[in-house]
């Protein structure tokens, strides 16, 4: 009833009624007590703490069917990808964030298609072999791809220039658990830095920029599903992704292949870019 | 390079550019620190986490011209009490949070009047002393009070049964530092409940009851201006404000007045509520 800058927390935590489901007290609780630490150690000015308000606000009223701010600023502040390793593989692949444009369903395509249907697909193939943790191929394993183009934008970001699933491709893994598609290889893109975020980073002095890569989700029978990137090895920004989304373990040497011999076995013209990976998959969990 | 649970804050720190301003890099440093430390302890799901997405884009979109859902959001957690008592006084009266009903300019009123302009102020006499950190009287202070009716609005939330600057009142003080006025007892009353914020308390079984009380802005030249409620001793929900702010030394007994000579001297019959606090300035911080 006194309210003093220690009591403050066990005060919000009583207030909760004795009922209230424990995971949600847990995390609102703990939300409290580590909002409160956090205000009695930079102990911002009112003022300041006002500028913090308005700038929530914003993001929040920057949000559109389109555009989510607050994932954005999640992103931006590391807690997605933190959000997203925690929740990871225990020793499959690593995962990383999903990311926005996982909007539109990928087109169901055949194995050596090109993905990109603006090119044709004659710049780079991407070859993934989908196994389980010992290392057993997964045949019919399904692997969802999208990418940006070379220019470093999504179909959805320019629907009078690509067509709608330019990028995407929706695969099941043949008998070898192997996957494979032509396409171009992708750019480096800004997140969108023209709201209250993008004033955030210009204010730290951070750049927005992503570093190129293409996304995957793979999933199997029996197996957890994986949503992850494969990011182009000699990528600008491949040091300093705006949303810290890079491991070590996801960063793939699109190399260069000169031989025309080998360009022929993926029916292809060299010179090409060849990036192969694979895709290690947990067991899925014991059911509850 | 390589996100780990670990090494995440410290990547998202050394992203800061140089030159950023010292005290930027504190607020926003200090905010991913702690807002890492939280995740990691209570390790959110990806779908927990959605819905914390989804709760505060909700907040942002509630907002408008005459509502702020993150100041409410931020009340109903304690932090902006927290606000409101790191940046307090030193040593004169404590402080509380200024709400969000000091939206309109309270009129001008000489020392005896009603605040009350339904009623004429028939049941209440509230008395302040403007006194500086030494107990000096104050001459010529300036007291800004704002009030809930009995039935517990204010007269922006009733434009058609309240006159504008009804429950309002700006006063000076006379050579004694006092200030006089007549007023109803205030009713507690619940904050907004019908957005997001009523949800989550909602989820948390918690009311969204503020004990009654008169808002009192005092300020003096020479003096730091002050924030703070008187709270009715008696009322309903003084032991569980919904924001928390209340402090045991503005809770303030409006006792019942029986003698009719007692009445008189405050031009007022009997019985009648009557109100009495000092409100001790501490002086202005030194220019910097």
């Amino acid at each position: 009833m006194d309210f003093t800058e220690e009591a403050a927390v066990t005060a919000v935590k009583e207030s909760f009624a004795p009922g209230t489901d424990p995971r949600l007290a847990e995390l609102v609780g703990g939300l409290v007590d580590h909002l409160h630490t956090y205000v009695r150690e930079v102990r911002p000015t009112v003022e300041e703490w006002n500028t913090a308000i308005g700038f929530l606000t914003a993001v929040g009223q920057t949000c559109s069917d389109t555009r989510q701010e607050f994932v954005l600023l999640s992103d931006v502040l590391g807690v997605s990808m933190l959000i997203e390793t925690i929740n990871g593989q225990e020793t499959g692949t690593e995962s990383t964030v999903l990311g926005p444009f996982h909007m539109t369903e990928s087109p169901r395509r055949e194995i050596g298609d090109s993905i990109d249907e603006l090119t044709g697909g004659r710049d780079c193939v991407v070859e993934l072999r989908v196994l389980g943790a010992d290392g057993t191929p997964l045949p019919g394993a399904t692997v969802d791809v999208w990418q940006a183009t070379a220019e470093g934008f999504y179909d959805v970001q320019q629907p009078d220039v690509q067509p709608p699933g330019n990028g995407r491709g929706l695969f099941t893994a043949d008998d070898e658990g192997r996957v494979r598609f032509r396409s171009v290889v992708p750019s480096h893109y800004p997140i969108p830095t023209d709201g209250p975020v993008g004033e955030l980073l210009g204010a730290l002095g951070r750049h927005g920029y992503r570093p190129a890569h293409v996304h995957v989700i793979a999933s199997a029978a029996g197996h957890r599903e994986l949503t992850t990137h494969l990011f182009v090895a000699d990528s600008a920004y491949i040091d300093s992704d705006a949303v810290f989304a890079v491991k070590r373990s996801l960063i793939v040497d699109f190399e260069q292949v000169d031989d025309q011999a080998v360009a022929a076995r993926y029916g292809i013209d060299a010179p090409f870019r060849l990036a192969r990976y694979d895709v290690v998959l947990d067991p899925a969990p014991a059911q509850a």
